[in-house]
Formats: C-alpha cells, structure tokens, sequence
C-alpha cells in the first residue's frame, strides 16, 4: 500500500446557493482545493464524487462526466459514489485507495449537493430513499421518524433526558459562529431548541441538521507528489475504512448502537496502528442530537448510555478531553447530504493545520472524521494525521 | 500495485424480471458467482455496485447497505458505483483498485439495473440523465436521437450506407442464439434490421440494445488469496482503466471519434504492458449499431471510417482476424444499463476459461472489454489474461 497524502482543500459556503448549479458548486469546491494546494489542473488524474439524490433532485446522473467537462479536464478518470449521506466518506475512502493502489498519483475526493432547489422529488422523498423502499419507505415513514425511534429507545434505555442530549445542537452552533463556511453562524441555547417545533416526537426542528446547498473537495497525491510539490504542514491519511449495517432498523437487535461504526472505526485504527485515545479531535455526522450522542459511544469515547455525559460536562469542547465538531457540525455547519463527508475531513485539515482560529485545538496532530449513511447502514472512518 | 485476479463470476439471464426485485437480483448474481469460485461469504470484504438509475427507477438508493443486508454480509464495506451505462464498468476499475491497494484481499464487482417495471420516472427521462439535464435533456432528445446525430454524420463523412453499419446487430444475435443468459436469443437477418421502425432517423429498432433486467457478479482477490484456493484457469486483470470526455455532442470537435475510448484503451494496454493486436477477443458496447463500428476504430482495430469493414468482411466472426462480442453483445444478450459492464468482463472470462460452448473462440488467452456512459462521457477498458 502507498502512502496518501492531502495536498489542498477547498468547499463553497453552505447555504441556499439558488444562484450556483450543481455543476457550479463542484467547479467552485475544486477551484479552491486547487488554489490551496502547489498542484495545477493537469496534475489530477482521477475524479470521485460523492453524491447522493442528483439523479431524483436535478434529473442529472453521470456527474463524473459533467464535472471534468466543466471543469476543463475531460479525459481524467471520473465517477460518482453513492451511499445516501456516507457518499462523501466513500467518495474519500475510493481516492484513498486509488493512490494506495499506486495506479494513480493525484486523486481529487469531491462531495457536493444541491437540495434548495428541488423540483422532481421533494427532498424528504427523496432522503427517505437511503433507507429501504420496498419495506420502510413505503409506509410514509420520514428520515426524521426513523431518528426519532431511536431516539425514544435510547431515553428509556438509560432513563435519559432530552434536554441532555438536545445540547449537541448548542455545541454545534457554538462553534460554527466562526466558520464562514457554516450555514448557520449564530449561537443558540438549550430553551431555543427545546422550545422548537417537534419535527417526529421527540425530536425537536434545532435538533435537525438542515437542508442546504454546498460543495466540498480535497486532493490526495501519492509519497512521490507530495516531495515534489514541498508543501508546509503535510498530512497523512494514516487510516481509512467503510462498513455497512443491516439497513433498516427493525432488522436490527439493538436500536442504539451503530454496528457499522464500530466496524468502521476498529478497521481505521488498526490501519493507523493507534488507539482511540490518540485521537486528538474528531468530527461526527450528527444530523441528530442523539446521533452525535450514540457515536461518541459507538466510537468509544464513551460508555454506552453515557456519550450524552461527555456533552453535559464539557469534554467535547475547544478544551476539553476530545473536542468534537470544532467546525459546526452538520447541524449548524450544515449537511449537504453528499458533500458532508468531505466537509468533515476539511474541517480536520483545517485544525491539523493550525488554521481554525478561534476555534483552533491546541496541538490538534491526529483526527478522526466520521460519516454515516441512512441510519447507520454505512459509515466510513478517516483518520488523518499531520506529520510536520 | 497488488496484483489482481477473477476468482468467480455469476450472472441472471437478462430478462424482464417480473418476479424479481433489485435485491433479489443482485442477490442472486453474487450467489452464482460465489459459487462459481472456491470461496464464501466471510471471505467478501468489500462491495462495489454498478447501478445507474435505481433512485430514479425505484426510489431506491443506498445499494450498498441494501446488498449487504440481503446477500447477509452486514459490515462488509459497499457502495453504489455510478458513470451512466458505465457504471458496471467504473465498479469493476473500483473493485480491481481496492485490490491492487493491498488493503482488500477479496472484493465483490456487482452490476444490476432493472428496467421493464419502472414506475415514476419511464426508462427515456431516466436515460438521457445520462447527458447534460440543463443543456441537453431538456429539450426532449432522447438517448437514441443523440445516437442518430452520430450515426448520421457518420454515413456522410465517410460515405458509408446504413444496411454496412446494421449487420453489427445481425452479427450480435447470431452469437446470442447459443449464450443461456441472453434476451434475444433468435438469429435476424438485415432486411429484418432494415425494415424494423425507425426510433430516430436513421437508427432503426433492431438497431438499438433493448431495455431490460439483470445483474452480474465478479469476484476478485489478491494473489495470497487465489493461492490458497488453486483454482484452475486463473485469469487476471492485467489492464484497468476509466477515462472520460466532453459529456455532451455539440461541444465536441469530432462526433465520430470517442475520445474517452482512446484514452482508456491507451492506459489500459499500457498498464497491462501489451499492444491491440495481442488481443484475441473482445466485447464492447454497442448500444447502437454505429456504436459498434465506431467503437472498432477508436479502440484500434480499423482506421477511422472503415470500422464497419471489419463486421462486413467477417473479421469479427469467431474465426475472424478480432472475435468481438461473442455472447451476443449489447443488442442481442441485453443492456441492463450498470450491470452491462460486469457482463460483458464475465463473457471475457467465459471465453478465457474455454467455456463458451459453441462460441468458444480458439486459444483465447487476452479479453478486452470496453463500456461507455451516455455518448462516451466515461468509457472504461479492462483487459483479462488467462495465465494458466
């Protein structure tokens, strides 16, 4: 296996874009990650999108094709990856592997999503369809509904209260008041939420990761790119890995514990040859409170029934014993489905680099991105270390 | 790079699949290709699905974690792999990377679409997502009137006449008669092309690849594991390579040459160190009749405009000078859009292994297969050697 190496990162802001194409978005989010890195168009030589609803949203498939045209690389290897909103950690993981491989030296992970302006499907049908169909889809039941069961479970399970983890969503906002790529830049409180409509008992609207439009983009070059290009602060991606899950939840034994994470994050440890407890900062995909609360358990920051602990007593802060979401998470930094998983690491690089400002982690070496699709029938686990 | 080998390949007959789901399909093609190698379940670590339009078709996405649920491999690391009618083909270059990454011993390359019971969108919108919704498809064209414009241009630059350019699809179904697996397994004859409806001017039905269901299945694994399981007819995959183009006709310079076929070809031969004429057989995607012929040219077996004198002159017949599409191509065994290019890779190997019966083609020892999204925005070439 070649080693793989980030050489630049870029995104748009997330955000209602009426007046960006999915196309524009992509173009935007590669742009930037080319201006970040030392690298020029010709050096990319393979393209992985991940993407989730183009197809029912836009009435648009084959972004592979679409993107190097309008980017002005046809020719390059391009493809888009699915896997509902893990499509952007399998997007990274495929250009992980594909400069692991060797076969290529300059790989650009992109994810991106445009569901402000959707017109076919709505964007509930058309969420609701990372689930399956034929045996959940059909009964109207909405991707929030699902995150509510195991919300109720995980209440009762470990005689729980809400408003414990309702304050993921504080955290969150807290932090995205100083990324400007965040969707929603202002603080908020614990009543705010518990005082917002409830979506699907008893999750709450600001408990909700919202709607948005964004893209993302990160290029990955092999040991032989990044010595040429001399970039200052290099970082590796020390581990990578996918897992799935059963599907859907009423085949599952246990509504309160993501199996695919655990999965997902033993396998990128191994990889990286640490231990959790080396991980100095790490963003997870809470598109709900309790998400945000179940994987620091499933990622094992915490014991189970007890993630909501870590939240309530400031370990997940700037300062605390492992800062989370330093960026906004995908509640109040946002989560266009797509692209969220690539937004993730690029908040990592961000704090490994020492470029997050006020949010900045001190000494910030190691970081672990977590991303998960539908309700935790995949998730993808990157860990990325700078290593000077 | 790991070297990679087909330890298995299973496949459905192309069919209208009335009794059998997405799933089920897929189920059953990775069961026969199990089956077909020396290998079980647990030995699987990763998933890679060719599927072009199962969100549009069936409201379905995330395949990924659907397969696994249902093959009953939960935890195995999946995703949906997509580039139009090269998904199949893309999901293979995917699976062949994962392979030669070192990180994965043994991947699942899997293909599947299901055409004949869509219900919210029909299979003509679902197609032409294939080209640019915003430039291309919203003007009504259908997928087979881009193809005419080609086809068109293609008879006057070179003054070549339809009924030279139909027998590619006389030829295809000759070959299909004897392949268990194929749609139309029925000889035709060119007045019976000839005279068939015109779809869009010139492009006659019989001319055109049917709309249908299937789903393809090849194992591949590293070379510790295909030493363990001493499988007789080895078979490796020398050669990998996606590439892609402008996505849509009218900002081309040429109409009548696929660039991204040239490309592909080009590294793909390169990687498996070999030139065109070491080939014995192939099998590429003739979607429509021109296709074919052109497809000849810029793969590198004619000049350019004299394509169609290979099939006219037999020299794509079992014994010509270049056996092509020996199992009935695109038109006769069926075009299952993302399952295509994993059935075209197991025709190679059918091939390769002396197992195609009446097809058999003498001494076969190299296959090349190529498979193009939408009007050549991606095309994919593989190339497979038999090593004993």
């Amino acid at each position: 296996m070649e080693k793989v190496y980030v050489c630049g990162v870029g995104a748009t802001p997330i955000s209602e874009h009426w007046e960006f194409s999915l196309r524009d978005l992509m173009v935007e989010a590669a742009s930037r990650a080319l201006n970040d890195s030392k690298l020029s168009k010709k050096d990319i030589e393979a393209v992985y999108i991940g993407n989730m609803s183009s197809g029912v949203l836009q009435g648009q498939e084959h972004l592979g094709s679409l993107f190097t045209t309008w980017f002005g690389i046809p020719g390059v290897s391009a493809q888009k990856c699915e896997a509902a909103c893990a499509s952007g950690g399998v997007a990274f993981h495929q250009a992980f592997l594909a400069v692991a491989s060797g076969v290529y030296d300059c790989v650009l992970a992109l994810g991106v999503e445009k569901m402000s302006d959707a017109n076919t499907y709505d964007v509930t049908s058309a969420l609701i369809m990372a689930d399956d169909q034929d045996y959940v889809a059909f009964t109207g039941v909405s991707f929030v509904g699902l995150n509510a069961l195991i919300y109720r479970r995980y209440m009762e399970k470990f005689n729980v209260k809400q408003e414990d983890i309702a304050l993921f969503a504080v955290h969150d906002h807290k932090y995205a008041v100083n990324n400007p790529l965040a969707q929603y830049r202002k603080a908020i409180t614990i009543d705010t939420v518990l005082n917002s409509p409830v979506v699907a008992d008893p999750i709450r609207l600001l408990e909700c990761a919202p709607i948005g439009d964004g893209a993302a983009a990160i290029l990955l070059c092999s040991e032989d790119l990044v010595k040429k290009i001399e970039k200052d602060n290099v970082i590796e991606v020390v581990g990578s890995a996918a897992a799935t899950d059963i599907l859907s939840l009423h085949n599952r034994k246990d509504l309160v514990t993501l199996n695919a994470t655990k999965i997902a994050v033993r396998k990128a440890l191994q990889m990286a040859n640490i231990e959790i407890k080396d991980v100095d900062i790490v963003e997870l995909h809470d598109a709900f409170t309790i998400l945000g609360v179940i994987h620091l358990e499933d990622l094992g920051f915490a014991k189970k029934g007890e993630g909501w602990k870590l939240v309530k007593e400031g370990e997940i802060e700037k300062d605390g014993k492992i800062p989370v979401n330093m960026m906004g998470g995908l509640k109040a930094r946002g989560h266009p489905v797509g692209a969220t998983g690539i937004y993730e690491i690029i908040d990592l690089v961000t704090q490994l680099r020492g470029e997050a400002g006020k949010n900045q982690v001190d000494d910030a070496e190691i970081g672990l991105a977590q991303n998960v699709g539908g309700v935790g029938g995949t998730v993808t686990v990157n860990i990325l270390k700078r290593i000077r």
